[in-house]
């Protein structure tokens, strides 16, 4: 991730690195790389700038909010399977001072009881489930707009 | 609600018809026709239309989804309360073949733990919740992109 | 519903409005109307009168077993998604003094969760649930058994 | 309900017309309009008025509240089997910034175990249960101390 | 049980060899062979052939079911208080092929809550229960129905 | 407590002693004498006799419940916390053959979830709850009423 | 089992048979029947006749329950694992007329959950368990003095 | 308690001061002290010393415990509502080394569901449950058989 | 069951008498003669005798485990549907002195939330599951394992 | 307890009395008035004085809590097994306006299940378990340091 | 982990790398090294290649699960604790298109209640549990006969 | 970490190198390694080494246990969030032979439900929470007690 100032800190979390090839027939053959490429496009519209990471470690993430304290405006995170387990995730987001906007390309509520529930629902201030990949650019609007940017 | 076929039906269900006048300092004072209105004006943009039904009867909504059967293309629905409780509307949402967006001006897992359970969330194919009344247009973004117009 | 006395009141509740145009291939196409009208056949041939009323407001259901208490002999209800949550439909219920027939078209207890405990059960003499839109035909014989009618 | 302004807004639910006719024994005859009445006689010693409705409809209660909120100074509401389900209500509820007394005429703690939580609690000032129908007159009292009128 | 091919096989399992027996102010004074050959008659008029057995042991009821499945076109099964716990006969059901009755003669959903819940209706068709002895004759015009014969 | 007869016994458990004291800004000053003293003044303008007995020790409070068995002709009880754990108050409450009202200050299912459920609720004939210190006062009219006195 | 009537019908479940082989060490080495020699000793010094039955197959002691039903004054029923399971058999001795007696080896309260709660427990008047071989001795006891015989 | 060393231990706790008092149709006219009468006379008869107590007080039930730990062979604790919440007994039975028989007049498996689990049964060696007043007989009988005196 | 030695003891338990026959798509045609003949030759080329019971009854697999206390070194044992209900045979299980090998055909944690958990897992010391027919044969290797045996 | 005031309140709650008695191989010998002893010493060393009071009365604990309010800088509380059920406990802690430590010997949360959750820790500042005797100490360091005493 | 393909990828999660070193009494002093390369050596045996990797990151076991999805054939998953809670790891072995063998050392169903259920197991074909170190080997053979090896 | 022998390792989890920097109005500003610093003062003089490991990463956490296992006489675990969920961590932590001190910097049980358990517990000898950063010296006294080092 930069170290610079960035409005937008973008996190995707376990399993998602294997967008684009997993089930191309549902979620279209666009790897995270790409949907993240029309996410920064749609940002840069708004006048904004973004930085992204993706991790299939906990770890990861939670520094990766950490860094954002400093760094970044806003953070939008879609941190999959570990959205409905990781109170340390949680804890982390809780510490950011800007507004968090929680991602899920499908719609949770509608799958397995275990994804019924978000623990780091809590500590976010919007959700965007279940419009798949454009999720990301749907979340850069919601995000721009909680940051005051018209979208 | 408009005999004639329509884009978008967007339904709000109970307690929505005070939006603008209950805790102004949060959600401003603009009333549910203003942010009607501002839905409506995103949709013209993206070349849809726009029909708009509140009412604090369950019943009401119910026979909502089913007009929308015949004369809608997508659904958005902020069902309130009703969210967490009404199985009738979610079967009737099950009946409706096109997309459905589960709307919430809040964020209700961040909230009591009886609205962290959606009964219509397995009958929608995403959700936004959390942004206040921007949340109508951002919904309005979401449907369009759900009907393969470009927002 | 007719102000007369009647012998057996059949209450159709959400979403039943739409029997025969929905999911034709499982339930034939056979409207509510078609269904009550076999219904009624088979009440005539047993000697018996029958009123119907579907509403998808859970206050017209009350209503309807509220009016039956001075009209009907018996109760035929087929209440739907609120079989499962309306304790004031049950409430009514209580009150009604002949026999009550709790329908259903599916078999609930086959189906999602939610719909596996019924709370107008313990005011419901017996249920009929899983045999279609043929149900209503079994619970005109069933309801004319408990009132002692030779079917 | 009058459109005038009022001090006591007293609500009644599903069932609540049936009082009087039904278990005579337990009750007593008189009906909700001989309850009601004496309430308001009882008010109208402590020098406040006294507006009534009856409702079988969900709907029909929320919006009865939303009227309160300008006209009246206090709610009384006894919600019958609605105050185990309707979230809606008590969202509704939730809006109006003078004292509700919610009120049941039997004690629900001591029944049927659907009836020992009440979701309209958390949005109320005080309970008054399982005094019958005298209850409506004891939440008359209770409301007028409330608004600080000497009872 | 008969060897040769049947078209109804009525299963019923413990306890119920004390109709009759126990309770005849509630359930009158035929026995379970009596009511068996009530709905061997209904079965007659409807042109089917209905072959019964009664067991306690649960063994006996799995092996009643295997037996139909080579030899009934439906079953009619009362299983009593084994339709609570018998998940084994509930995977013994569900390698039947043709329509599948649950009977019981009382209403489960009204009495202890562990009646409440059917283990083998996610293996029946449909249910029949409430209507005492008169539910195997019930049950006979179900299944009839659903193997098309016209009732 | 007297060992003469007495019309209404008022019991106060845990930690009743030091109303006035804690939070006079919610409750005010006056302690649970003052309180007593209004209630018993209250009881004398209806022609009754009132004694009051308050005690932190569960035990003390069960035999207060026996004494008044054969010395009080009601019993008021407001038992603090212990109206959610002590089911051998519970069963002391049965065993009293006159009506018992159960008195909270505060509105126990607006507080934390222990306080949603009193295991004290199905030995009393009513509950009033949340009017503060002043419940004591609606208290012996509630009583009165159930005892036939004309308050 | 005799068909001749009996005092005390004493009916043994699954495993009971390896009394006296299995840990010899807590049980003592006497078998089943040594065991039921010793009560039978009892009983006849108390005037009563006893037979006892031992089987490993739920219908087998449902049966036996049907069997006392003419040809026993009180049931002494130690049903082993299946005390917790077999509605089946609770209600078998539901139609029992006489005394039950729950009688089991060790105190199932003090050892799996799954033995904290027995399932025929609400079919039995009295429960003796804790006290190993012992206590079929002891329930021989408590059945005569059930059965008004002095013991 | 006497001071000196006895064979057994009787407690007795919360409510049972009205036996004989409270529904002599069940439990006959016998108070507290006629039973414990009875058991000491049948300890007597089998070469056993007994001492009672009977408390509303939690904590006089511990020191009793406690005082038995140096002055008693075994306990017999009959400790009414207490035994389904009180663990601070159970940590007291536990300390001492003897038998301890658990003791009810009724049998609470076959009562509300507040009764079914005894949290001091894991402290217990036996149960004897639902015997009324007579089981304070048995207890001492089934105590001494633990203590290995031949009943 | 052979009354002589043997080293294993493979028992099959409700419904496994179909296999073959029952979707053979899934599992093939083999019979369970045929699955056991070919466990049998492996268990043969690994020098262990193995005899086989297949019982839809709960009563037969108790006693075929009891008789391999005397007569087996090992079980094998698949009991289909009472793997999760039957406490009677974990505690016939659990007096059996050798290794056990719980069986399943399917993968339970992949179906019903019902067959999630197994009662007589507590009883065995290793499971296999979800290999379909080859179970049997890698059961024997397992069990040969544990016995020392080398496979 | 001294009237005077004083820098640490300890309570000790239920069977706390028989510190050294029971199990010395694990807390070793002292009594509790040993333990309290080094406590006192402790609390001189660091320039404060130290009140000890055990009992095993509820009423007591809480009484002794309520003296704590004008008389002690701080609390340290053993409650026992009361620590898990006694909310009228909970409830006068939360009168205290100086820090409570919550202190037990053994780690209740190693322990059984109903050891888990302690229902006066929503009232204390901190915890400290599973020290031993030595816990009371740790408690006065811990104390202290609350207090802005240098440790 | 090899980047070339392989026939089993073996991946082992959370504390495994203990093996030998911990309980050597239970489990033996193999090492995983040891137990793998027996393992390896009964995959050569019967044709097949065989990877490894342990690690005690979850992000480590997802991503060799992402790895194996080109360059494995079978997955053969030990993941420890992290079997009861990974549902990222779920998700991984999801998009896995080959068998899936879950293995556990010892009986996770025999120890404590949170080892009861897999949230892996829904992702997996079979399971193999509670045969030590030899379960790898096992696990070679399960695999093999899922690729269609003959084992 | 130290790779040489360590009298106590301190082992901090999840967002603790936050510390210091957030809420420094309640925690202080001190950072880790200023609490750290002090702690590790206060070991030495208690004549004690002490090391600390800080990570967001649970596999990091896991592995310094590992290697404490040979490194330290006991541990210092402040395992923030992943105390409520990482049974990986419990798994590694019951191998270590000397004491475990389980450290909060706040009262886990007086916060959100899910802090309410910890699952570290069952592996930890001792828990000190609640008194900030000042608790890592608490600890330190408490692990030198546990070592045997006069404090």
């Amino acid at each position: 991730m930069s170290e610079a100032h960035v409005d937008l800190m973008v996190i995707s979390g376990p399993n998602l690195d294997l967008l684009g090839e997993r089930e191309p027939a549902i979620y279209g053959s666009a790897t995270l790389d790409d949907v993240v490429a029309v996410a920064r496009h749609r940002a840069s519209a708004l006048g904004l700038s973004l930085d992204h990471l993706q991790s299939n470690h906990e770890g990861d993430l939670i520094e990766a909010v950490h860094a954002a304290r400093h760094a970044a405006r806003a953070i939008i995170i879609n941190a999959g399977a570990l959205s409905h387990t990781s109170w340390a995730l949680h804890d982390a987001l809780k510490t950011f001072d800007g507004p968090v906007v929680e991602l899920h390309l499908s719609n949770p509520a509608a799958r397995e009881p275990f994804r019924h529930l978000s623990v780091i629902a809590p500590a976010s201030d919007g959700v965007i489930a279940g419009f798949g990949p454009l999720g990301y650019e749907l979340a850069v609007d919601a995000a721009a707009r909680l940051l005051g940017t018209d979208a």
